[in-house]
């Protein structure tokens, strides 16, 4: 596989959120797709399904052999015991998140976001409903560490929710098994349920990935995970992924799914069955391009001035403090775009926290990363001269 | 084409909820699938897409080739003054009945269902947003003739929305020009927006499809329409419709959607592209065989005692009463399943007017057909003797 092959024409015409948006010359750094074309099982699991005229109604939690399959990897891959009857097929990670807050959540209550900053459906989808989002916010001063201290104060009698994301993002941080015991503590104590957003879990560095559901059976209980192959596999298009939800909440998530969407697209579920199986080659020849380009892109950044660079554990972001620029977020991103005609994401996106920081997507070719940051480089200096 | 060609093995693996629910040896004439394999363009259009790695995420209404097309189709077939920042694509004709009802509705509110009985989904997401459905139902004795008596008084302080159904499921009736108008004036009058379910549109025999839209521009520019592809063309299971949204009330459309599911999936986009090239040969063949069917089956069901049909000018269904059995609507349907096996569905599913009425879908071969009406005819007349 050669993940050098970045096809930009492709990508302005193709990709339309992350590249298709922007003038030609301007590259792009947003937004969390990889920039390379997906692996071939893929296409070839579609084309058959399409052969084979699956065009009626299927089953509203998902095509059998397929759920057969994915409550396999769950059960062996996750640690959580799970039969086809737990998995759930939805058009994407991002249709879990809104359903979560939509089922669990009521004006007046809460939810807690844990780690925070995080990706900005968490909150809007929480807000959506009338909730508050809480913030549990990692130790943003030192390598984005995980705050046992905190978590326990933010839990109160309206709390119903704690959403993790774990490999996270934007930090690219891994919660370690004290972690997540510590969130699983506070969800017991409070009787949360708990949402993971693992939608990352192919894409460590270092560490291991590890499910809170996985941690004890009255944790999976209460735990409503979603895993998926649109960022690893490079699919965002294809609106696919996967829960897994437990026995005692799964008649509410199952009535809503069939009323909202009736069920999942039939070939996008084709896309996922050619995901597992192009899965066990393709995401370690992914994550050695990755951990070029991330290790690359931290010595880079390290090197500009009013910019510093934690290394991230996982995902394909960088979440590096600019605040030594003396510009906010937005102020650094508006620059960057102008100046170095790069588009990166401001931090504060993610929630206040972030503010302070940019997230950087380094799931590119490194011809065009070193460009990038080349650019971002000098625009920098001339700021300062 | 050849719409004898049913092919039940197929079915009863692929369909799920139409056939594969069903021990082998029963008929389901329920479910809105069409038993056919849809025509080869479908197929092309998605092979194609799939070939050109169309896989990062695309626009958030869509694709532009798509809408334009979709915006051209609106604008001559339908009357609805459309262009590509008009149209939405959405997973399904069901998400829109969802989107509507959680936008406009809150707890108390109220949404005329205009004509009822109707689609439960209707239902549903109606009172899952804590507002009450309120119906205003065909004239149920007379050839569900629209009743322009009653539609005002069930219109008042708390109505938000006036939910269509045109062609109507499951009735079959094609609602005129002056039915429309008397819909469009309670909705002026009452400063509501209106929903237009017209995803029949294609399946009208007798009689002239009109959107509701297509009336006034003070109509249109409170009027949401949904239109899609997968009854008349067969692809249920691919998930895509389009939905005709107004500028004053697109941003909280094209908010939720895009924080609810990104965007439609856009291998079933490339399948709306191919509906929208085979439409053009398919539908005329289609209604073709389903007028036939349709005649068959409306002059069986009115050789069987206790049972009254009438001839629908639009959809695969048929609604006849079975009063005359003396069986509510489930416990006709229950009847029917175990002594004739045959799957139909209980006319109270589509609301309280709806009760001593079954629908069939016909959309079958002949041969599936005749068996099935031969069944139920055959177990009926064992009942009375």
């Amino acid at each position: 596989m050669e993940f050098q092959r970045v096809d930009l024409d492709h990508l302005r015409q193709r990709a339309l959120l992350k590249w298709g948006r922007w003038p030609e010359g301007v590259i792009s750094l947003s937004v969390a797709d990889i920039d390379y074309p997906p692996p071939p099982e893929i296409k070839e699991a579609v084309a058959q399904w399409l052969s084979q005229d699956r065009t009626p109604y299927g089953h509203y939690q998902g095509e059998m052999e397929l759920r057969e399959q994915l409550a396999q990897k769950v059960t062996k891959e996750n640690g959580i015991p799970a039969t086809p009857e737990d998995i759930l097929l939805v058009p994407g990670t991002m249709f879990a998140i809104f359903l979560v807050c939509y089922l669990f959540l009521r004006p007046g209550e809460e939810a807690v976001l844990s780690p925070s900053p995080v990706y900005g459906p968490f909150w809007k989808n929480v807000e959506a409903t009338g909730a508050a989002a809480v913030p549990h916010d990692l130790e943003m001063q030192s390598g984005f560490l995980f705050r046992r201290d905190t978590l326990e104060g933010l839990v109160n009698t309206r709390t119903r929710l704690i959403m993790v994301c774990n490999p996270h993002n934007p930090t690219g941080r891994v919660l370690g098994e004290k972690d997540l015991q510590h969130i699983a503590k506070a969800a017991l104590e409070g009787d949360l349920v708990i949402f993971s957003d693992e939608l990352y879990e192919d894409m460590v560095f270092e560490g291991q990935h590890l499910s809170i559901a996985s941690l004890a059976p009255e944790i999976a209980k209460r735990t409503i995970t979603v895993f998926g192959f649109s960022k690893a596999l490079g699919i965002p298009g294809y609106r696919v992924a996967y829960m897994v939800v437990p026995g005692g909440l799964r008649n509410r998530v199952l009535e809503a799914t069939r009323r909202i969407i009736v069920h999942t697209d039939t070939l996008a579920q084709a896309a996922a069955l050619g995901s597992l199986r192009a899965r066990t080659w393709w995401v370690p020849a992914l994550l050695k391009h990755l951990r070029q380009m991330r290790d690359l892109a931290v010595e880079r950044i390290g090197e500009i001035s009013g910019m510093n660079c934690q290394r991230p554990q996982a995902t394909p972001f960088l979440f590096p403090e600019v605040k030594g620029l003396g510009m906010s977020s937005e102020e650094t991103a508006r620059f960057l775009l102008e100046k170095a005609k790069v588009v990166v994401q401001p931090g504060n996106q993610f929630g206040q926290a972030g503010e302070g920081f940019i997230r950087l997507n380094i799931a590119t070719s490194r011809e065009v990363l070193e460009e990038a940051l080349e650019r971002i480089q000098k625009a920098v200096s001339e700021l300062s001269s």
